[in-house]
């Protein structure tokens, strides 16, 4: 069950930085490449010469070039030229809907033309002098809900992160979880606890003091398709908790794309986007460090679920209050699921 | 075609030491590890809260915790905790019946009602002040009765472990092969030979030359589900044979528990119990690394030849005198696998 | 859609120098070594006994004795003998019709009655005092026609080989193709341009400058079932380019043995005959290691074209001018193929 007609991460500028890049997206073969005017481009990753994906091929002056035997095709699908060669009768390839925006490129794995550019969400964070944003990308063999069940549920920090931002407090204090509309919302503020590890190191990032006790919150917002935007943070305690002061806390929002590759693969592109000390780029690179190893800790445990699962197919699973995250996340998918398909059938019957 | 109201070695202690062992065995995902008494539980590697495998968490103070989001799991297959939540409603999972016995941890992979603690073979050999055990374990892509057919023909040993304890006068030496309900046993006796390389080692092992003749002799036993004890060794000629004196041979018993997988795919359990110096720990080290060499050289021709019997189905094998012991294993398996079969239809009938 | 009433190339002497070889052909796993006369022989790589491959055993005075229990196999597919058993009644396995002829060992993978050994082709080159021979083997994963076409079109080397052979005159020269009988033939001429770096270097090879204008071309022929013989080279411009004397060119034949070892994978064996400077090992060894540089570029593309066109099995491709070698070629086999299938089904009807 993957949303279609929706935007979801295909990628990041550096990847296309200087050749095209093949990547299956929503089981599409897609290729990205910048065009002659530094548009993104993104096409069906199959020549219609012979079939040779066009992601071996490379970019001249703006045209992508087919690496077997020269084919020039254009950004919507269409061939330009080829050597020696008349292509008006050539049949054009799928072209996607692509943007790029707020520091990454966007896709739109159903139709192009119901893309609506108006949906990317907006992300306040994103190329804004107050924030500083540092991230990665991870190929995870599981089901991209598999992913928003884990991040809509983080008492799993203290068992699988135990070492960096797991503490006990996570699982003794309840959440709280809302659906508004589209959006899923789940919180949980803890007040008055030591901060574990990777905080101290925050603190220390914001040049607070790091052996006090401090009020900690983790408010995740899932939106559809399967993005979830985690507000995490910890202030000094007594200051207001998520409403302290900037200087008596250190904040951040986790950042969550996830992209399937397949029903059962994700390209999971992380990060984290700091509300504090935004020029200090060792300190950038450093939580990206931390984050990237912590969240390689998942890694194991969603791919080894997802085999449990596709072995005990008929198995059903609990769905206690920690999971009513990812429970509401899944209705939405599936009230919007059920939406595409309706439009899909009303589209084919008029 | 395997049996599953039976013992299976599982695993040994050491495997279990420090954390849950995860294993599949005849098809099943168990999880492998110790309660709070130091006795071995078995359960379904499936945790009931979200599917993840139980096999990576840790036991603390004698419960099997679930890596990912810390439900306590009992030695039955029932839930005993989380945190933040009743459990009670929690559907069990299946537990199997265990037991730790002469240095292994064996598995009932059926009905653990149906488990009979007395039906685990009795190892004489086993934690006996005459004899010393060393072993190891391999993983092997085969159907567990080729390795038992292999087991059952020593004549491989003249081609597939040709410098070590081949030699050709095991193929030119009749074995002599019964049942004896459902044991199966094949001997062969060779008298007045030159021992092999292994076993010139082991007479100088037990201080006897190793430049005079021998009598040398191979006991092969077969018991259900797919147990062979091999009674081996070599005394010096003339002075009785398998029935000399202590003091004038080197004999051991060739130990191996093979316990499917799957359908093609084996855990091979192999070790030697050795009935001279059991104090010599050089000994049983350098026993141990020679066997294990020997006993690797037979994993490609066992998975190359499961790869063509799987590649030519229909093609029928020959059944030699020499393979009269891995035919009458095959047929004390079919009929135990034939009462199990209607076994299992009557009680479903009951 | 592999024809099996035909020779295909097996191997190399120096692959079964000293050791059986297992190798599947057209599907068939088939082992070759040297029987007691040093003729090639080719069987099933199946042995009667249990099944284990013929190929891990040895050959022992002539004879391929089973690596597992010792079976002797004579090359007609006959049980020799065995150790302490009559093998009269063994069953035989399916012996293959074998020629070694040209360097190379030649297998007819349909049935071995059918085997004409006049129809190995003809090879002037082979053995020849003013020729001199070197080559390689690649196994790649996709249908052999994907070669043939890739071999058949060699617009390709402008793209994928660009830095040695590739030069855009190759695209900018239309080439014309014929079928004759059972051979397709596409020819290419260009004149006057400059040599591409390969080419310099062949030029060098055979005392020739390299800095002039040449004339090059390529005539590639394919014939049944899947071999490609494409004559190449460069002559000093105004010679009379393919027709100029020996001393003013550097020519040689591309030679291209693609034999199907499934439906969607090959060994491909490769090599340069050359007729200039026969005797200049250090020229031979220097071009194999440049052409099996430059061939190894055809690897990821046909790899990633076969998994593309398995993934769009009903998209249909482009025929173009420059793919009419290979269209032709394809339509040999498929009328080859259909009168196989008819001449199978009238003798299953007599």
């Amino acid at each position: 069950m993957i949303l279609r007609n929706t935007w979801y991460v295909a990628c990041t500028p550096s990847e296309i930085a200087d050749k095209p890049l093949g990547r299956r997206i929503c089981g599409e073969a897609m290729v990205f490449y910048r065009d002659g005017d530094g548009r993104v481009a993104a096409l069906e990753d199959f020549c219609p010469h012979r079939g040779a994906p066009l992601s071996l091929g490379k970019v001249v002056d703006g045209k992508l070039v087919c690496g077997y035997h020269g084919l020039e095709m254009g950004c919507d699908g269409k061939t330009i030229a080829m050597p020696g060669q008349r292509v008006r009768g050539f049949s054009p390839i799928r072209a996607f809907a692509v943007e790029e925006r707020h520091g990454f490129i966007w896709v739109w794995p159903g139709e192009a033309g119901k893309a609506d550019r108006d949906a990317i969400p907006d992300l306040p964070w994103a190329n804004h002098p107050e924030w500083a944003y540092g991230g990665g990308l991870y190929h995870i063999n599981c089901d991209y809900r598999l992913m928003v069940d884990n991040l809509m549920d983080l008492t799993h920090e203290t068992y699988v992160h135990a070492s960096s931002i797991g503490q006990s407090e996570i699982d003794e204090t309840p959440c709280v979880t809302r659906t508004e509309g589209h959006e899923v919302i789940t919180s949980r503020f803890m007040n008055g606890i030591e901060a574990p590890p990777f905080w101290k190191m925050a603190l220390r990032g914001n040049k607070l003091p790091d052996d006090g006790l401090v009020d900690r919150w983790q408010v995740c917002h899932f939106t559809p398709p399967s993005h979830v935007m985690i507000e995490v943070g910890v202030a000094l305690a007594g200051n207001g908790g998520y409403e302290a002061p900037a200087d008596k806390k250190a904040s951040s929002i986790v950042v969550d794309f996830i992209t399937p590759e397949s029903e059962t693969s994700i390209w999971y592109f992380w990060g984290m986007a700091r509300h504090f000390q935004p020029h200090d780029e060792a300190l950038t690179a450093s939580i990206q460090e931390g984050q990237g190893k912590i969240f390689s800790e998942d890694l194991e445990m969603l791919e080894r679920q997802q085999k449990n699962l596709l072995a005990w197919p008929g198995r059903k699973l609990l769905s206690l209050n920690i999971d009513a995250g990812g429970v509401q996340s899944r209705r939405v998918i599936e009230r919007l699921f059920a939406e595409e398909q309706a439009a899909t059938t009303e589209g084919a019957g008029a």
